[in-house]
């Protein structure tokens, strides 16, 4: 009673409820998709009944003996892993976890370029110096590939002091790498594989998905339950195999990154969610595969707009292709991804993952109902018949296997987006050394060769676009300009009117 | 479908729904006492139905602009701050951002050394050198005190390289040190004042109370809205006042910190907690400090067990006590800490939030219950009239209060647990260097003079007895090795019997 409160009255819980009895039907994460009637919502209790802490009887996370050590194993014996860890700060304190318990202490990791922001977190905080290798580029959908096992090899050939190797797969639209051949590669050179699989818990309920990452070698897992799962948002888990990183050094991680009050309602959520997935949920997955299959095969029939279909599997190091994730192309139409996304929140209440500038990406997931994917099949259909070609040219005439050389895409027409394209920026300095170093704020347009001195990136996905230390090219700060004039969600930039970036003081120290 | 799970099915939802069910009443956090008939328990819906993602309308934490920046705004004006922030991965997310957010890289912060391992934690990732302020101990309750503004002084004084002072207060027993002053000796020398004070997220409901930090002229200060208020686990709060920190450096490791997929459960719970407290919860907070003095009155009659009270402040650096936890010390009975929760759990179905050798420690908030107060006050006074002196000696008699230097009770009668004096450990290198440098495991009895290579603490309270650097010594030994015997929570030792520990390979470093 000391001090008076602010007149404005707060209104986050009451809007999450208004919004829980509208008529949205999300096509994103989290993987329960609020459904109420099916999965471990069903009987789940007010949640302030189980959020208990660590009493007698209900063990402790970050010493896990008891009840919580019996159910960490269990879901380590379900998914096949030597070590599995419930996680209550999402993937990312998974993720910070295991790059500090393996790439050593400024020691130097080798990274896919895609990898989430947590990567590059970690990478800070340990002061590691970073390489990458980069995925390609597949102009016609405007969607990141694959990565090259030949590329990782060619990086532990040339860079000997490379400690550990990390690779997101799938990626954020459900591009799958060949994870066996990378594995294989690692460990021949005596590093670990760890594999941000965030968007690829539910591989193992349905032959219709590719394999997990865990099945194929990679030695660290680190997958998002609240993502494809019906589990709570905040909530994932982490698979260890033996063999080439040390057990107790993530363990010690895990306990520094996530809360020392974890939650018991997130870890019930895990356990519930893994449960029902074991149980009813096997049935659910197989009605799921059946209605998933019959609306990805009436989406091929759209003749403007262009769903990422198994067809681009073996082409750009695609090596196979997640059919939950629904990846719809706007390239070559009169629409833009953004666009879309309005269209179909506005006409049909589908709510997307994430509008980029050349697609949407819808989630789905066992918790969809045969009606919500219905709506979004006959809002894609509708719209697309709504739609005329960009250019005038019959894209489905074209050759729709992408091989990255499809010069003729990249004209004037398209609103471009291939910022992986010739994006192989100059690393200046590491990332501690530019994110804590001397820094000023300069007019976006007035940054060309300077060197970075904060993330850029799109949330989401939360790929950096710039890291810091790479030098700022005409081409990134164009990509960077044309999302802000998109409405894209550019995060990071200085200011919130997304003008200004912080360069380092010194931009010019290292270069030529 | 690709493994065959487990046989041993999992069962840490079903023991919780089950515990949910039985008549067990809790005097621990979290601080919604499970209370499904008051407070924002009652109308909450099921989880999953509000359990969304960053889509449209909804905000990012991480970037708030929008729905969540006008609640935290809210809550900002509530507590008085300049700015506030919702925390998803607990007080540790907080903690960690603030040491990385102020201390600097590699610099030297000066904190109280009964901190929670957060600190340390926050300490080791930035590669920092500790100086501590160690608080006094009172033998005749077995409790840490508070802590000396004239010792930050001193430290202050003496190395001029300290860039920030974190002191944790109240402490996990409800002491309370002179903010105030600490504020103006720090801001004197220049370096803000940093709060840990988890445990007093309850304190501006009440005259009863002490004041907050935060109106004491902390700088930054960082509640756990779940330990003392109707909040979720996991749940907490960061206040930043203007002027001595960089607050876009903490934002920046808070976004490091936490998810990227923050729950909104866990934020809609903090900002109905608040509001409830704001609204409703005002009466109630006036009824429960009526039947808190009341419960106080009467434990205070109790002839053997001895409740920690207001006579000791201004002793021993204790500035304030918070009335609403219930510390009851064993000392001089025939009974010790644990045996006194053992009998209050099976006896009265009471479960405490923490039992030491010499007392045990119950939270009351303001969703207790008349009864609830009720039990605990008749269990502890009719196991108190069950228990003789230890000594034959008649307690009542005794100057009550602790002045420090009652040498007469620490004699062979008593158990001991005076850890905290003649504490000051040596620090022969940084918790960067030990933790991270060659070790090797040793029998706990061979340790003496060599040097600590993890921490080893007591869970709860989670504040490190030996931190990695530090000289191990015969007494710190004797300690841990009671605590073992005691069956106390000792955790950090290598391995799971406790008989082992790591030390510092070539421990001899650095020593004469």
């Amino acid at each position: 009673m000391k001090k008076k409160s602010g007149n404005r009255e707060p209104h986050l819980y009451d809007k999450l409820k208004n919004y829980s009895c509208e008529n949205f039907y999300p096509f994103h994460m989290p993987g329960h998709k609020r459904q109420l009637s099916l999965g471990p919502a069903v009987h789940f209790p007010n949640p302030y009944s189980l959020d208990i802490t660590e009493i007698d009887g209900f063990d402790n996370l970050h010493h896990a003996e008891g009840i919580i050590r019996n159910s960490m194993e269990w879901a380590a014996s379900v998914y096949g892993a030597d070590k599995t860890y419930y996680l209550v700060n999402g993937s990312s304190g998974g993720i910070l976890s295991t790059v500090s318990g393996t790439a050593g202490t400024s020691g130097t990791i080798l990274m896919s370029r895609n990898c989430h922001k947590a990567v590059y977190h970690g990478v800070f905080l340990n002061r590691l110096k970073s390489r990458y290798v980069y995925p390609q580029f597949m102009p016609e959908y405007g969607v990141q590939c694959g990565l090259s096992p030949l590329d990782i090899e060619k990086m532990l050939k040339t860079y000997q002091d490379i400690s550990a190797v990390f690779v997101v797969s799938p990626t954020y639209d459900g591009v799958v790498s060949d994870i066996r051949a990378m594995g294989e590669i690692c460990h021949r050179h005596g590093v670990p594989l760890l594999v941000d699989e965030a968007h690829g818990a539910h591989f193992r309920y349905s032959e219709m998905f590719p394999v997990s990452a865990l099945d194929l070698g990679a030695d660290v897992v680190i997958q998002s339950v609240h993502k494809t799962l019906p589990c709570f948002t905040q909530s994932a888990i982490l698979h260890i195999r033996e063999g080439y990183v040390d057990r107790e050094r993530i363990e010690r991680f895990l306990q520094i990154y996530q809360s020392s009050s974890p939650s018991y309602v997130l870890m019930a959520g895990i356990e519930q969610g893994i449960r029902w997935m074991e149980g009813e949920g096997r049935e659910r997955m197989r009605e799921f595969s059946r209605e998933l299959t019959d609306m990805r095969r009436e989406l091929e029939r759209m003749r403007h707009l262009r769903l990422l279909g198994r067809d681009v599997v073996g082409t750009m190091d695609i090596f196979d292709l997640d059919a939950s994730k629904i990846i719809v192309s706007t390239k070559g139409t009169n629409i833009n991804g953004v666009q879309l996304c309005e269209r179909l929140r506005r006409d049909y209440g589908l709510e997307m993952e994430m509008c980029t500038e050349d697609y949407v990406t819808a989630i789905t997931t066992v918790m969809d109902t045969k009606e919500g994917l219905f709506r979004l099949r006959d809002g894609l259909m509708e719209i697309d018949g709504s739609l005329t070609e960009n250019g005038g040219e019959d894209r489905r005439q074209e050759n729709r296997k992408g091989d990255g050389k499809q010069e003729g895409e990249r004209n004037g027409k398209d609103r471009g987006g291939e910022f992986w394209r010739d994006w192989e920026l100059e690393q200046v300095m590491t990332i501690y050394e530019a994110w804590e170093g001397e820094k000023e704020p300069i007019a976006l347009e007035d940054c060309e060769g300077r060197v970075g001195g904060e993330f850029v990136y799109l949330y989401p996905p939360g790929i950096p676009i710039l890291v810091p230390g790479e030098r700022i090219t005409r081409e990134i700060l164009n990509v960077i300009m044309r999302y802000r004039r998109l409405g894209l969600p550019v995060q990071g930039l200085k200011d919130r009117e997304n003008r200004m970036m912080e360069v380092v003081r010194d931009g010019k120290i290292g270069c030529d």
